[in-house]
């Protein structure tokens, strides 16, 4: 079965965070993985781009009931009505989590996938979380992503 | 978008509920719609394998957090570790819910389901609630509950 | 440990529904029980109306975050902003449960508790589905459910 | 309605570790307050300990449906079955969050308190999350909860 690489990250992105996002799922697609993220804007929208972009497959795990939800680059839409709860399973279906600047949300996510014995692999954000590994760009953090993905 | 539909009966089933469920599972990929499910085994796994057969895309929520769990006709697997909880994600995701015979748990997913407003047909189960619409065999209750997703 | 009885039933109710909702909250109360139920208004808030009556201790696990949304006779609020797998933790949270007049909502409850294996009483509702017992008010109901509570 | 103050910290926990958490809990019940905490060991019974000899309220949310895991301190036990998703449970039924010494559940519950507003005061663990409140001892921790609770 293909590797599932989860990407969390800010909801609301500036362009250079958009574009790192973007190249992040160009990576997960071309290494042949599926993308699973939260399905919404910023972070979540750049990257699902970038993996249909190359032909991967995305899936979003949406807080709500209402797959109108999603952003336009989510094949498959997962509609939770959970709220923030869905944060565990965006982390708990994913092989590997990377993780892109974010706030509050995206710290829950990076707690939970340790929690979980997930490998979280950041690119420059999070250096406060110990247990967090370093990746210098989309693609090294993407291939170190897979490489300890189970 | 392609219609999502949920398939919903017995993790424990004999062979005549089998073959139906794998026949629904093959008229959903042959309408060109997804099926969602709970990734398991008995209802579960039939109507992935036929979905499957005719190259359909599959989905199975997991109630726990092992995608090891999902039985080998689910395409992609979304662990969410909460137990009964997913029987919400299965069919707040769906489009219209097929429900085959099964025991309590698929008495609450069509109670999620009719909340929720997504439309339920059974084809010789559940005949005690009132809500749920009938068709008479694999094929009929697929197109029924295409024609009635939203 | 005192039991815990959840009593599941329609939002929005009729009179006399309210007053048999109120009578089985003061039985429960008055039995040393503790009520759980989802929170809000109709049989949730007259039940729980009925057990802060005679003194016993309410909890009310609500589907949102806000725990405003809580009705007035709720002691400890439980917000979960889970939406409808908030009902999942009604019922297996409770010894036993005891189901009035409801809707889609109360049936998914229904499922999930004799899915859980938590014993289910009603009143004059319910007769659609088997496994459910029957008692002939609510006094009888809260003896029957706590008789059959682990 | 009483204040309610969640306690979260690591399962497993140095008697050092206990002792403050024991202080945290008899704190926050001589201030009249209610405890939630995830209901197992380490922090959460030595938490829940000490709000019980003093006389308080404690609640305590379960990842499993078996209310036999609770700690002997729990008074109101809520059954989820819903895994580490109950994390979410415990901090948005708060008030205000304690952070005692812990792992990366306690972490996914800092960030998803913080993600839903609600306060989060350390000791002196957490230094590396900037958002998180400072206090010199169990005291001051829960003067300061409740201060900044809504």
């Amino acid at each position: 079965m293909p590797k599932i690489v989860a990407v969390i990250g800010a909801a609301e992105a500036r362009p250079e965070l958009r574009e790192q996002a973007f190249a992040v799922g160009c990576a997960i697609a071309e290494q042949g993985a599926t993308l699973i993220c939260g399905g919404r804007g910023g972070v979540m929208e750049a990257v699902a781009r970038g993996a249909r972009t190359v032909g991967g497959h995305t899936i979003g795990v949406l807080p709500t009931y209402d797959r109108a939800d999603a952003n336009p680059y989510i094949e498959f839409v997962i509609a939770t009505g959970m709220g923030h709860a869905r944060n565990v399973i965006i982390v708990a279906s994913a092989d590997a989590v990377i993780a892109l600047a974010g706030e509050a949300g995206t710290l829950s996510e990076i707690g939970l996938a340790l929690k979980l014995g997930r490998p979280v692999v950041a690119i420059d954000a999070w250096r406060e979380i110990r247990q967090v590994r370093r990746a210098i760009d989309p693609a090294a953090a993407v291939e170190l992503a897979l490489q300890l993905a189970r």
